[in-house]
């Protein structure tokens, strides 16, 4: 029986990202995270701090995928807008999670709580709460989306904590070629091949010392037929112009 | 007179960003390099290598943003669709440009030249080649999107070539405050400062050691006043929580 395909989109909220100030770095987390489950990340949107950006960009990718993050914006400054916005794009309203407040409680005392602080309790009615190890400031999963922190460390540490949420389906599985030689020199044997595995994805990316000719697919079969058979065609070329294999990563 | 704000956005071609196997970085070297000329990067898709993923979020894109650009999937492999899948988007087709022809032959040299490196001399028929000084490839620019190469010292190249095409706008000036206090401890007081300058965009960000408060704006005199505004308010707060001051970056 052939499994399912699943997949997601991250919604990147990032003033920070944008102007420079910041290198994202969830992308890559999430993209390698996911993969792993057996989910493809299919999209990444990176928008402003603007409340009609964030709905556009979620209720465009929620819609599409079967699943959708969100990065950024849920602490408690002013300029931390995405729980509001994304209780707008579900056309609910943000009511205190009496969890996340006692969380906070704890995690502040009563000296150092403050109406800011408390703001991160407020999630929207529909929401789940998503708990961290690390940090108080409150996540949250609201039908296939989840509202995640920006800051890498927490970011992770919420992924973590939500991870056994998710669903995968069949995992993409990708194995690569190093070779000596240029893009250029191989791309009609390469061309050739795709068309012969139409049901693996193949892809090309120059190096420093040549090419990696990439290999990706469920179908697990055609993978290493295509791959044995790249090998192959690889030393006919030209006295081993194979550099690495690396199998099945 | 005011002078015009300045958009673009990014449309990163790439399977291999997603599948995490490659980290990004042409998006923070675009974002500060268009942040130096007066142009605002105001959203950045990541798309598959896909050609109806990549027609949608180019024309979603042109049409919203004074600039557009893109990278990645303009070299000489099947999986290299960018060309193709821009004409289509502007109703237009590839055609052989001659003298990005002449120049891929005089890298290449008669003996290494093949149709799949020929291949980089199509370019869409209303487009312009751009040259860079490094590597073969052909860039364009069609309308108001630059279609740039996704090897990121060939997407530097790439920008430098046609980066005095680009007509700015006013800058947006940026300037910092980091400190030793929580974003939490001065949420009250941050967001009363926005309130009180709307036409500065304050952001604040956790450090490891405290928090970073950014204002950014083309308002220069408001800027230094709601800069030194806070100033004045966080020496009040608790004895010298400033850490550093990053003016006009």
């Amino acid at each position: 029986m052939k499994q399912k395909i699943v997949t997601a989109a991250l919604v990147i909220i990032g003033d920070e990202i944008l102007s420079g100030r910041t290198q994202d770095e969830n992308l890559n987390f999430l993209a390698c995270a996911l993969s792993e489950i057996g989910v493809n990340l299919k999209e990444v949107r990176v928008v402003a701090d603007e409340e009609q950006e964030i709905i556009d960009a979620v209720n465009a990718v929620r819609k599409k995928y079967d699943y959708a993050f969100t990065s950024g914006g849920v602490g408690p400054t002013h300029d931390d807008i995405t729980s509001a916005t994304i209780a707008k794009a579900f056309d609910d309203v943000l009511v205190k999670n009496e969890e996340a407040a006692e969380i906070l409680l704890k995690y502040y005392g009563m000296d150092d709580m403050n109406e800011a602080r408390m703001k991160m309790a407020y999630i929207p009615s529909k929401a789940k709460l998503i708990k961290n190890e690390i940090f108080s400031a409150s996540g949250f999963l609201i039908e296939n989306v989840f509202v995640l922190a920006g800051i890498p460390k927490i970011f992770k540490a919420m992924f973590f904590g939500i991870k056994q949420e998710i669903v995968g389906g069949q995992k993409i599985k990708s194995q690569e070629i190093k070779i000596s030689l240029p893009e250029g020199a191989i791309a009609q044997v390469f061309a050739e091949l795709q068309k012969k595995y139409p049901q693996v994805v193949m892809g090309s990316y120059p190096s420093d010392n040549g090419t990696s000719l990439v290999f990706r697919t469920v179908d697990y079969a055609a993978l290493d037929l295509a791959f044995n058979d790249m090998i192959g065609v690889l030393r006919k070329i030209q006295s081993d112009p194979i550099l690495a294999v690396l199998k099945s990563h």
